[in-house]
């Protein structure tokens, strides 16, 4: 058991679309993810899954409306909701969600991630 | 399906050691607690429990050693693990773990907070 610092865990990665996981709690894991660019249309049917902004800006897109999110604004995305995240500019969050969750959910794209990964 | 912003909801309390629910993710609920001076010593025997320092600094001892958690900085409490949260100046934190966990866990005392209240 030891602390998290999660600036030094976000020196250690660039790449976007690709979460790092940083903790476990139970069954689930906190993630550390940078984004930029559009991500796709995806659903996570079993389970919710919660964006915490940590720097920059998050755009969510649903199918009925969009939420912006800024740094220190989260947000808990109902399961079975299609939503499609995306960034004009580099945005870090933390991700917290059951493991074994896909970062691209129900579908098969080239920004599905590898799983699981620590840092 | 909205956006929390931290800030504002740390706004709209000032008492200490009486967490506040702002979100909830499938049996998990997000909470912020602002914490000042010395907790209880106590144990969550059937749940990990993490701690994410959003503002000023955190101490916890536990029985082997004691570590200091500053802004920006997380923890994950295996369950079963004694701890006493302090804080020598006021602290803000995110709280995360299931519903239903008593901010006191094993401990009956005077800082039991009521459970489950929302803002």
């Amino acid at each position: 058991m030891k602390s998290v610092n999660l600036s030094e865990k976000f020196d250690k990665f660039s790449d976007y679309w690709a979460p790092r996981v940083i903790a476990e709690m139970n069954d689930y894991y906190f993630k550390l993810v940078k984004v930029k660019g559009k991500f796709v249309w995806h659903t996570h049917d079993d389970t919710d899954e919660t964006f915490i902004v940590l720097d920059g800006e998050l755009i969510i897109e649903f199918r009925d409306k969009t939420i912006t999110l800024k740094k220190g604004e989260m947000i808990v995305i109902p399961k079975g909701v299609e939503h499609k995240p995306a960034a004009r500019e580099e945005c870090q969050i933390m991700i917290v969600e059951p493991k074994g969750v896909m970062n691209t959910g129900d579908a098969d794209d080239q920004l599905t991630a590898e799983n699981d990964v620590w840092i």
